[in-house]
């Protein structure tokens, strides 16, 4: 899917409310129209090496640069964002205009 | 695109040949046809403190684990991974089932 991707990952902290944290995400994608698509996933490599620790990766898409501006500014994902720090020991985030060199056509 | 993603991202040693990596790396994503996508870019936010360090991100997607597990044996990536390794300072690599919550529609 072509656009701008925001991409946030997580190590979450001990006893964070995890599924509850990812279900809001969840809610705020579908809500939030500049949002385009949302997709999840938890790593099952489980590699240290490889993962830094980050368990949770979240793959947002978005129309522009402007778009996700507007998103990260979003009163709803402000304070959505309190509640995703507090319970996360590290986040990694990075958007990237997405460049499609394969895509599933089955 | 549901199936189970294998994301990389890369902080890439100066002097690398980044654009030779990344066009290795379509290369290998369209011959070897359990690749079913192929996505990928560089981050603009540039902001350390959320990328650390991390520049580049590529997203591969398989129709199941064995096929990420067949795709990282393949002698082609095994290749692919020497050089890759070589011109990278550090590398983040997760695999993750993909939970699709919203997809765009128009």
């Amino acid at each position: 899917m072509a656009g701008i991707k925001h991409l946030v990952m997580a190590k979450f902290k001990e006893g964070a409310a995890v599924e509850q944290l990812v279900l809001d995400m969840k809610k705020l994608a579908l809500e939030l129209d500049i949002v385009k698509s949302f997709e999840w996933g938890e790593d099952v490599m489980k590699n240290d090496k490889y993962s830094h620790g980050f368990t949770h990766t979240f793959i947002l898409t978005f129309d522009s640069a402007e778009d996700v501006a507007a998103y990260i500014k979003h009163p709803r994902h402000v304070e959505y964002g309190k509640k995703f720090r507090a319970g996360t020991e590290k986040i990694l985030a990075v958007d990237f205009p997405t460049v499609i060199d394969k895509i599933r056509t089955a």
